[in-house]
C-alpha cells in the first residue's frame, strides 16, 4: 500500500472547467443536430459496413479524448437511427421527448439517487408516489391507490400477472405455480401486445396459458367470447387468473369494452388489469378521457410516460387499487438496506432494485404543462390523426379502423402495390415514417401521431409522400 | 376538425433560445450544488414534513413555469437524499456517476431512440452489443457469447433464472412450470443478494426452491455443501436448475469459488451463473481480474455498470455463452416491428421491450477511459480501502473479512456502544456515511469505497468519525 492515493481518473472524472465547456458543446451541438434531423431524413442513413469496421476499431486498449469521442457519437446517432424526434415520424409509440423531462434527466444523472428505498432518497420516493397517486386519482381508482414507475409497459405488465397470481393462491409466493391445483389461464384480445407472450413464459405460467380473445370486428376485445371462454376453462377444470384488457391497441388505438371486462372479472374473482401503456395519456384530457370509462374499475393499470406522455424512454408506470398486495409479491428482508418501510419502499414494493430516479421526468412535464398542457398535448396528436385521415379518404383510400385516439389504419384504394411495399417506399424517400400493421385481419398502413410539433406541413408531406408510393 | 392545428405547448416543447439558456443554467447550477454537497453533509436534511407540504400543492391544475421549477428541483434533491455523489458516502455500491456517462444520458434523451430492435436503432444496438461482447471476452467466455443490458443486476440475475428454466425443461416456456416433474431447487449463498427470493417469486418458482447454501467461515460459499445439498435435492427427487455464485458479495466483497461451482453445475447438468454484478468491474484490472478465475465457465454473468463502473443508475448486464437460449426464452412474433433479426434484437432477447439506450453510458466510459483507465479507478477504490482497515486497526478496531476488493467489514474494540448506533451517529454526524451489515454472524460497520474522487483527507475524516462514534 503506498502512502499516497493515485490522482482520480480524469477521463472519468475530469476537472470542472473541461466538464462545463463539454456540457455547453453538448447543448449546442444537440440543438444543431435536431435542427438538422427535422430538415433531413426520417430513416438511418449509416452506411452499416463502414460503422461496423469503425466501431471495431474501439477495442478500449487507449483511452480517447472525450471531446472528438462525443462528436463521433453525435454523428452516429444523427444517421444510425429511426428519428423519433423528426416531425414526420408518423410510428409505433416512441416520442420525441419533451424538454422538462430531458431536465429532470439530467438532475437525476448528476445526483444518481438510489431509488430502491427511501431511506437513501426520501425526496425522490415521495415525489414518484405523488406522481402515481395523482395519475390513480385522475383514473378514479381509491384514495390509497399505489404503484411505482417501471422501465416499460412490459415490466408493469408483468407486474400485474404476479400480483395476480400472488392473490389468487396464498402459497404461489413460496411454492411457486405448482401450489395451484390446475394448469392457469390468462386473457386478452388478439389485438394485445406481444409482450404478454414473453410476460407469461417469464413467470413461469407458460405460453399456452396465454388465451387471444376475439376481437368485435373493430378492434376491441369481444366481452361476450370472453365470458364463455372464462366459463368453458373453469368447468375444463384450468384456473383462471387475469384479463388484461387493453386501452389503446398497438395496432389500432381500440379500448377494449373496460367495464365488461372488469364486470366479467369479478364475477370470476379474477385479477382485471388495464393496459393503458399507450392510451393512458388520454387521462390528462377532460374531453378524452370518457373513452376510458371503465378503467376505474381495473386492479391494476400500466401507463408508459415515454409513449404519449412524452418523457424520455423508459418511463412506465403501475398502478394498483391493492397496495398490501405488492408489499406481499415483492418482500424480502435485506439487512444492509437503510430502511424496510414496507409501504414506500420501491425494493420492497416491485420488480427492480437498483433503480434510477425515472419518475422526476414525469413530475417536471406534469408540473411544467399542468393537466391542461398535457391535455393539449394528447388532443392536438388526435387532430393531426383526423388531417391525416381527411386527406388519405379524399385520395380514395378508407380506414379500417375508427378509434377515437391518434392511430389511423389506412388501406390504400384499389390497384395498389401492396402496403409492405407502399411502406417501403414512403420509408425509402426518408419524407416520413409510417408502419404496416395488420387490423382485423387486414394489411394497413399504420399512422400514429407521436411528436408534439408535428404540423399540417407534415401532415401534407406524409399524405404526399403515401398516395405517391400507393 | 379545425382548420387549423393548435400550436405545440410551449410548456413540453419550448423554443430553442430557452432550451439553450435552461440548459446552461442547469450545467451551472448542477455544478455549483455539487461542491456544496461534497463541503456539506452526506445525509438528508431535508425538512420532511415541510417538504411534503410543498409537493402536496403540485395538484398540476395550473402549469407552473419551468426556472424556478428546476431550481426547486435541484434545492429538493440536495437536501433530501443520501449523497451518493459525496467523497465521503462509503456506501452501498451506488456510484457516483463518471461524466462521460453523464453525457452519453444527455445524447440518449435528446435522440430518444428506441433500443427493441436493430431495425429501429441500428448504430446502437451494435454499440451496446459491442460492449457486451468486450466484457464476455474480457471475462474469458466464448467468442459467440452474447447478452444485453439491463436495469439493473436484479433483472440479469432474474434472465439468468428464466434461461436455466428454458433450457432444463424443453416444455418449460409453452406449459410453464408444471412442466417439470417435480418441484424446483436453486442455490447461491447466504450471503447472496436477497433479490434472489423476490426472483424465485416472480418465475413462479416459489421463495421455499431457494437454498441458502452455508458459507466456509469467510463469507464464501461452500462448494462442499453445495455438492451435498445438490445431490440430496436429487435424491429426494427434487429438479435442482440454477447455481448462482457471488463475485463480490453485498456484504463482505467476497468471491463465491467460481471454478468449483461450475463444476458442481456442470457434473449435475445446472446452469451456473455468477452474479458479478459488482465484483465483474475487477475484470478491468490486469492486477485484479485473477480474483475471479472460473468466472469463465460460467453459462451467464451479470455485471453492473452503474455500480463499479460508475455510470448512472440503472445499467446493467446480462452477459450468456448461450445466445440461441436467449432467443428462445424471448421469443416472440410481432408483425408491426420494424425487423425480427432474433440475433440482435433486443426485444427477442431480453425481459425488456421499449427500452433507452443505457449502453451507451458504458460504451462512451470505457472508450474515454480504457480498460486501463478503469483499471486505475477500481485498484484506487482498492487502495482507499486498505488505507481504512489500516487506519482502524491502528485504533484497535478489526477486521471480519478478507476480501482483495474495496468493501471493509469492521469490528470495533471491545466496550463501543454497538453497531448500529455507531453507524447512526457516524451519519448524524454528517461527516461520512457507512452501513450496518451481518458478516459470518458477526454485527459490522461495512464500508465500502464508492466514489472516484475519494481522498485521504476523506479517509481520515471517515475514521474520526467512526473512532469518535465507537
Amino acid at each position: 500500500m503506498s502512502e499516497e492515493l493515485p490522482p482520480p481518473v480524469a477521463a472519468l472524472f475530469p476537472a470542472r472547467g473541461l466538464r462545463e465547456r463539454l456540457d455547453d458543446r453538448l447543448t449546442r451541438e444537440l440543438a444543431l443536430a435536431g435542427e438538422r434531423i427535422a430538415g433531413g431524413s426520417v430513416m438511418p442513413t449509416l452506411d452499416m459496413a463502414g460503422f461496423r469496421r469503425e466501431l471495431a476499431g474501439f477495442d478500449f486498449e487507449s483511452p480517447r479524448p472525450i471531446e472528438p469521442l462525443l462528436e463521433w457519437t453525435i454523428a452516429q446517432l444523427e444517421h444510425g437511427v429511426t428519428h423519433m424526434t423528426h416531425p414526420r415520424y408518423f410510428g409505433l409509440f416512441n416520442p420525441a421527448a419533451n424538454f422538462p423531462a430531458q431536465c429532470a434527466d439530467r438532475i437525476a444523472g448528476a445526483f444518481n439517487p438510489q431509488l430502491a428505498s427511501s431511506g437513501s432518497s426520501p425526496a425522490p420516493v415521495e415525489i414518484e408516489a405523488h406522481v402515481i397517486r395523482a395519475f390513480a386519482r385522475r383514473a378514479g381508482l381509491p384514495a390509497d391507490a399505489s404503484g411505482h414507475f417501471t422501465t416499460s409497459g412490459s415490466e408493469a405488465n408483468y407486474t400485474a400477472l404476479v400480483c395476480a397470481l400472488t392473490r389468487a393462491e396464498p402459497r404461489f409466493g413460496e411454492d411457486g405455480v405448482r401450489a395451484f391445483a390446475a394448469p392457469l389461464a390468462m386473457y386478452t384480445s388478439c389485438e394485445c401486445h406481444p409482450a404478454w407472450f414473453k410476460i407469461a413464459h417469464q413467470a413461469g405460467v407458460g405460453r399456452a396459458a396465454l388465451r387471444l380473445i376475439a376481437t368485435d370486428g373493430h378492434g376491441r376485445m369481444d366481452a361476450r367470447s370472453l365470458a364463455e371462454r372464462v366459463a368453458q376453462d373453469r368447468k375444463q377444470g384450468l384456473v383462471p387468473v387475469l384479463i388484461a384488457a387493453t386501452a389503446g391497441t398497438t395496432g389500432g388505438g381500440m379500448v377494449d369494452p373496460l367495464a365488461a371486462c372488469a364486470q366479467i372479472a369479478r364475477q370470476h374473482g379474477l385479477w382485471c388489469h388495464v393496459d393503458a401503456a399507450w392510451g393512458g395519456a388520454a387521462l390528462c384530457s377532460d374531453r378524452l378521457r370518457g373513452l376510458l370509462a371503465g378503467i376505474e374499475l381495473a386492479d391494476s393499470l400500466t401507463i408508459d410516460a415515454h409513449k404519449w406522455l412524452a418523457t424520455t424512454m423508459g418511463c412506465g408506470m403501475f398502478i394498483t387499487r391493492h397496495p398490501a398486495l405488492l408489499s406481499e409479491a415483492f418482500r424480502v428482508r435485506a439487512d444492509f438496506m437503510p430502511s424496510t418501510a414496507h409501504s414506500l419502499d420501491p425494493y420492497l414494493n416491485s420488480v427492480q432494485w437498483s433503480r434510477r430516479f425515472m419518475g422526476l421526468r414525469l413530475f417536471l412535464a406534469l408540473a411544467a404543462a399542468g393537466w391542461q398542457g398535457y391535455a393539449a398535448h394528447v388532443e392536438r396528436a388526435v387532430e393531426v390523426i383526423e388531417h391525416v385521415k381527411a386527406r388519405l379518404l379524399a385520395h380514395g383510400w378508407t380506414a379500417a379502423n375508427d378509434s377515437p385516439l391518434a392511430v389511423l389504419c389506412a388501406v390504400p384504394p384499389p390497384g395498389n402495390p401492396g402496403v409492405g411495399e407502399i411502406v417501403r417506399r414512403v420509408r425509402a424517400s426518408g419524407r416520413a415514417w409510417a408502419a404496416c400493421a395488420t387490423f382485423e385481419g387486414r394489411e394497413v398502413v399504420r399512422v400514429c401521431a407521436t411528436h408534439g410539433e408535428t404540423s399540417l406541413a407534415d401532415v401534407d408531406e406524409l399524405v404526399a409522400a403515401l398516395t405517391a408510393a400507393a
